[in-house]
């Protein structure tokens, strides 16, 4: 006997949901339980790995097990398959491992041809009913099956209805639907150019090729790398005897919860329609019926179903969302899956499930995912007031939250209207230090251009500030202040809204909701921390990102880029008088004047953070960065500097880089310009000694040298620092400590590390140019072919925000095992955008480090994460 | 006993070079076979190392070993260091493993103090002699120890000759030199702050500290770099009892090769002076004569020196460079080494040695260096014409040669005046791809901006032309015309001359003369083929460069880029259209148009290489490199092309690139427009059909996908070309066999070189890429920054030009063997500027690659670096 493709229900259970998908192992495991579930089979995910492997197709030895099964389905009903007098009809439903939206969802009443609804209308004794289902069946065969637009349907049903002059589908008589069933035939064969087909079985194969087909469509593929769910898990097909809540007033359908979804109070939760089938819920012609009210309507089937729920809750621990139909009069459960909820509800209900004793809190843990922590941080969109919105266009979801405000497109604009009390949306082609004022003024941020990690969606994620970026769709002229999007323009002053967390741009205000935090996350996140063992520090630059942070639990900076501070409005002359000095004496006058702001900078974080360890990194960015580029800009700079336009042009012209991203930057900068490196390591060393002093915090500064490639870089950088610190400390009788260490961002830093921990005392891996430089392309500039790379499954998540562990993972793992070789106590982090991710958090866990570093409103993910990761690897 | 630091001549010989420096090996190798040699003592290179390791100082024991050498030379010359009566006077030279300019030469006559220069006096009987011994002394001293400027001497001596009315230093008196003794005293009092030293220990430790130091001088770093010698070699000090050749006319001094050096051939070479020493043969007042009339000057000398030549000639089986120095009628040889030599002598020498058996062919293959060939294969400058000229700039020697011209801004003037039959230098800040023909029409390219593999330097040495890049002091204004360097202003039309070996530009016409290849050239280099065991190929994009490599003896090509044939003036507008195309439809009119073209262009390829193997690269560049930036160009192509020019700018600006080295470009744009891969595919295949049925040549075309980073990139694109190679040849009746492979120039290809291999049927390291992304910079921006890490010894050599064997190397070596793990044959090489590298060649041959492909120029150079590669690691 070869593989087996297919299951019974009855052969299975919840334990094999990677292999018959989370509906079909719940469908198992309910049949063992003893519950009433129509009967059917599970095609399994491996059938359709099998599938796309074959060319896709459906191989014969998979087609014959499910003929097998489809006998033992004819058995188990007592109906045959296509039968002119007692047929059996079913449906058919996709089920991944993962519930997965945008894949193919249902048909229903399959099996019925012009044959056996003959025997359907004699089985069940009404001819109506009997045509009312295959009309259903044709249109939804046609529709998911075959991609036939629905609206060609709608119209002949209309139409009738019109003829007739009746108002709703269901006054149509027997023969009006058998008038509708010819008329849906003819409108597929014009489609298709083929006859419907009358073969049951063929009907069936088509829908399981559907189903796995649909594993691939373009909505799956977005919703897989959205949710890192790789393409070779596959779905599994459900085949499962139809039972009908629309075979009068004492037939039914409808969904519940064990628990409200929404604030997780402990109180089943549902609705239900009499005499409907489940796509009657969706159409929303009637309403439902609320599922206390059913008490009322049954009450025996009423008692049956709270028992079976409150069984089903007690048995997977967690909260149900389950789908049921009652077919006159018996109770039968089509679904169940451990409930969406939101983030509130999520810790509602961890929180009470291990009060009620059900769950531990290791249990509890697992039952929250790290990114959904998200909702609690930032406000949202009120739901009522979401659903009238009009989306005008997506681009990436790049900070979460929501935010509604007026269209201002420069950075100074955003911050004048702010301060005139107005709120703002600062729409930029792409956002610059030089932005960065205007950034913090705005509710909302949205660019053109940059992906995921551009500058605007890493400042943004920073200062949790919702973040739409990337929308390639928007034509801004940033010249005239508007932009334009589907034939509409908006103007400066117009009112729009942006969801960070879905990246939809609406062309109005739309109310917002701010989020509330509530003791149940103290509780929740308690139980993480005391699991987890990886720490979690925070990137930060500012003393209210440092105490934002805290907030969050946060235990220390991981990394503060110093040249965030250098575009404040009093310093940028005066770096900018830096970078224009001729030699190195007027360097060290501008570095003079920079020093007691730099100084002062470091003692606002030290106090914010108290005694938590703080990784201050040498300046960064290339010096070209901090300079004006349009014409008009260096002319009013040059004035203001006292020199001629043209001598000012030539010095741009002459940082001018081909590659910024492969340029004079990082420590290359600290190489040139010592005094640079010397002032900043002045500036980390003295402040913390006044600290030290003022506070009596135990303050050990860690110095961060960053874009090492080779050893003797560090060391000629390091050699600055640490003999600039030691004859301060000497000088101020301190007995201040200090570390000194180095980013891992080039690639050749990783594979001499052994080298190059002689000299570091820390790494901290920089996963965001490593993740560049290890792959060869730029951040900024792959959003102009990653599409193509998903859309053609080259890659399946984007490098950038969930770390690749094949290649760029494969030299932070050699880093660290080359750096404990020389240095066993070398201290081991990761400051990347990765270190808010959770599957990267899981990496960064499996191969030993100390410690993560996200962004401020990522640091509770992370922590959770870090639990998640202790947990998952027992 | 401790280590030891110091040996007596008669301690050593030739085989310990590394330790006692090549000019000690060779003094007590000459000491051992019984020659006339000075005797003294080498304080060796690890003392050196010792010296830097103890932070510059002269460690204790190392002293102490000099002290102890010192007395055994006081006996052996029965003299006494500083005596007043018989005092022993020494030469102190550096003398490192490697021949080195650009250290601390000679210090002559040390040892004589106030007192000991009376006794010099007594013991020699002419005080003269003594004082112009001591005058010389100390003003060497002060130079070249002390860094005082020559000037400060000559002054006094010329104010007084003057005053004297004498017009030679040798018609002063004993007590003129008395005076001026005295005066030389005084200059070094008033520069150093403190008397001249008359303890001669002190003097001989000053000495030999300054020699150690002059191994870390920046001209010594410079030419380390450019000759491949690690700073931690080391420098020894010859300490040697002085002889002297000025004690009258039976005394003299001189130089002499054994061998001719400019010409080979084998005859007595050198000149002497009568009574001089070795400095006034530099200083060029007296003519010296040519060596062969001292049989007549000292018939007895001129026998026992040709006796010596000629034995050492024999024992060290090479061309010896020997100086030698008569004192009163005693011949003493004071040096001997390989002599340095043309690249034509370096042949016939090494054809004549093996002729008169005193080499074996492998033998010999050794005395050539392989980067020398290159003097063979490109113009020179007429020697004395250039004696003349004057440099105004230096840039880097980009590619070898040397070119006269007039200077024109623009390729199409550049192209324009080569037509009018004027000879042209190529000025301009910088090249790209559309100056490809002005590059073509010119004799040499001078450009501002831009490193060793630039576009300008990498496309010049594939021309064999002339070419000095990156030279930043130079400003050129590319509109008017004209630029300018220390103050002066060359305009269109004026004439330059570039040498392409030195990166020297001299502000006039200079004389140039075509190299000679000799027969010795053919009987050579088959020595050094039949050694060798790598293969090697050549960088080739056009049938005239794969002609000029297969004569340098290429075999096969490793590289043919084929976007450079997208640039010539018929295509580019096709090209153009190509990238302008909304939609595919489009895209595929233009490519249509495109195909006969580059099919073409590998009909051609494929003729002139025959049988040889070609390695086709698809589209490499980002495309909008085919497209102009500037404005008015733009505004004229899109009148060309019937579009606004709003609309050409909005698509170049949506082509803009923020890192265009890390952007949308190689196998990327085969996975977003795979209509591209698909002509190229085909163009590839029927040509290689077309040239196999016409021609009858055994073609398997090898098809070289670029950039790959991911399997399922490569596995994209691939199955592109497969599926169009299979089909032609099936349509066709073919039975033509390709390769399918891929450049491995990211890092995450070498990490994952085991999966690629399960694509790749070979792997060509595109090193100049690899080399940017280990190391995070881009050659393009490194010249920013890379002079600051060799002036502080980070870096001892461009990574561009040099393989680095420690990051890089370790890559390339990761992935051969990852490679062959899933694929044992995989064919590798090397096609990056490496390639042509013989230090980077050595490495290739190492870790075991197939083959090196280069530019056609260097074909020669790999060819005899493989051979050495093959000896050198037996």
């Amino acid at each position: 006997m070869g593989t087996k493709f297919v299951y019974m229900f009855s052969e299975g259970d919840a334990s094999m949901k990677n292999l018959l998908g989370g509906k079909g192992a719940n469908l198992a495991e309910m049949t063992k339980m003893g519950m009433p579930i129509p009967q059917g089979f599970t095609v399994n995910t491996e059938a359709c790995t099998d599938y796309y492997e074959k060319g896709k197709k459906i191989d014969a030895v998979i087609e014959a097990q499910i003929d097998e099964s489809m006998k033992q389905l004819e058995e188990l009903s007592g109906k045959l398959f296509g039968d002119e007098s007692t047929p059996l009809l079913v449906s058919v439903r996709s089920g991944a491992r993962a519930s997965m939206p945008g894949m193919m969802d249902t048909v229903l009443n399959l099996g019925l041809t012009d044959v056996s609804v003959e025997g359907f209308a004699k089985a069940t004794g009404n001819p109506r009913f009997a045509y009312d289902s295959y009309r259903r069946f044709i249109q939804m065969f046609s529709d998911v099956v075959k991609d036939i637009p629905k609206s060609n349907f709608e119209r002949v049903l209309d139409s009738i209805k019109e003829a007739k002059n009746i108002e709703f589908d269901t006054d149509m008589t027997a023969d009006d639907l058998k008038e509708v069933v010819e008329r849906f035939k003819a409108i597929y064969k014009e489609q298709m150019n083929e006859d419907f087909p009358q073969d049951p079985k063929l009907q069936l194969m088509e829908a399981i090729t559907a189903v796995f087909r649909s594993w691939d469509n373009p909505r799956a593929v977005i919703y897989r790398r959205m949710s890192d769910i790789p393409a070779s898990w596959g779905t599994a097909v459900n085949v499962q005897q139809m039972v009908f809540g629309n075979m009068g007033d004492d037939s039914g359908t409808g969904v519940a919860f064990t628990r409200n979804p929404a604030t997780g109070e402990k109180l089943i939760y549902g609705e239900y329609l009499i005499n409907a089938q489940g796509e009657d819920v969706v159409a929303g012609i009637r309403t439902p019926k609320p599922i206390s009210t059913l008490e009322e309507d049954m009450p025996v089937v009423y008692k049956e179903f709270m028992t079976i729920a409150t069984d089903l809750e007690n048995h997977y621990k967690d909260m149900q969302d389950m789908e049921f139909t009652i077919e006159k009069g018996t109770l039968y459960f089509l679904q169940t899956r451990n409930g969406k909820r939101t983030a509130a509800a999520a810790l509602q209900i961890a929180v009470d499930l291990v009060e009620e004793k059900m769950l531990t809190p290791e249990e509890a843990i697992l039952k929250v995912e790290p990114k959904q922590l998200d909702q609690l941080l930032h406000p949202a969109f009120d739901e009522d007031a979401l659903e009238a919105g009009e989306v005008i266009a997506t681009g990436l979801a790049a900070s979460p939250g929501a935010a509604s405000g007026k269209v201002y497109f420069t950075a100074e604009d955003a911050k004048n209207a702010n301060e005139a009390g107005e709120r703002v949306i600062l729409v930029r082609l792409e956002t610059s230090p030089e932005d960065i004022e205007g950034m913090a003024a705005a509710e909302g941020i949205l660019t053109v251009r940059g992906g995921m990690t551009s500058h605007a969606a890493v400042v943004a994620r920073g200062m949790g500030t919702c973040c739409v970026s990337g929308c390639g769709e928007l034509t801004v002229d940033e010249d005239k202040k508007i932009f334009s999007v589907g034939g509409k323009t908006y103007k400066e002053g117009d009112q729009i809204s942006l969801d960070g967390s879905t990246g939809k741009i609406y062309g109005e205000a739309i109310k917002t909701v701010e989020p509330e935090i509530s003791g149940n996350f103290a509780t929740f996140m308690a139980w993480a921390d005391a699991v987890r063992t990886l720490k979690v520090r925070t990137n930060a630059d500012t003393p209210q990102d440092a105490r934002n942070a805290v907030e969050f639990g946060a235990e220390g900076i991981g990394l503060c880029r110093t040249e965030h501070m250098f575009f404040e409005e009093d310093r940028i002359a005066e770096v900018r008088k830096m970078i224009l000095a001729s030699n190195e004496e007027e360097r060290r006058v501008a570095l003079d004047k920079l020093l007691p702001m730099q100084r002062g900078d470091f003692e606002g974080i030290y106090e914010a953070m108290e005694e938590r360890p703080v990784t201050v990194r040498l300046l960064d960015p290339p010096l070209h960065e901090f300079l004006p580029h349009d014409a008009d800009s260096i002319a009013e700079l040059a004035k203001e500097m006292g020199l001629s336009a043209e001598a000012l042009q030539a010095k741009v012209d002459m940082l001018h880089e081909f590659n910024p991203m492969m340029g004079h930057r990082g420590c290359r900068l600290a190489v040139t310009y010592p005094e640079i490196a010397e002032m900043q390591a002045r500036a980390i060393i003295e402040a913390a000694i006044a600290v030290k002093a003022s506070k009596g915090y135990d303050i050990v500064p860690e110095i961060m040298i960053p874009l090492v490639g080779e050893i003797k870089e560090l060391k000629y950088v390091k050699d600055i620092v640490v003999e600039t610190a030691d004859s301060i400390i000497a000088e101020k009788g301190s007995d201040l400590k200090y570390m000194v260490g180095t980013m891992i961002e080039i690639p050749r830093a990783a594979l001499t590390a052994d080298e190059i921990a002689k000299e570091a005392e820390f790494f901290s891996f920089g996963t965001n140019d490593l993740t560049q430089m290890t792959f060869g392309f730029s951040r900024d500039d792959a959003g102009n072919f990653l599409d193509d790379y998903y859309k053609k499954k080259i890659f399946e998540s984007d490098p950038f925000a969930r770390l690749d562990q094949t290649g760029v993972g494969q030299l932070v793992e050699m880093a660290c095992e080359k750096g404990k070789m020389t240095r066993p106590d070398i201290k081991l982090g990761i400051c990347g955008e990765h270190g808010g991710d959770p599957s990267s958090i899981d990496f960064c866990y499996r191969i030993g480090l100390d410690y993560v570093s996200c962004s401020p409103f990522r640091v509770p993910i992370a922590r959770l994460a870090a639990a998640h990761a202790v947990l998952n690897n027992k």
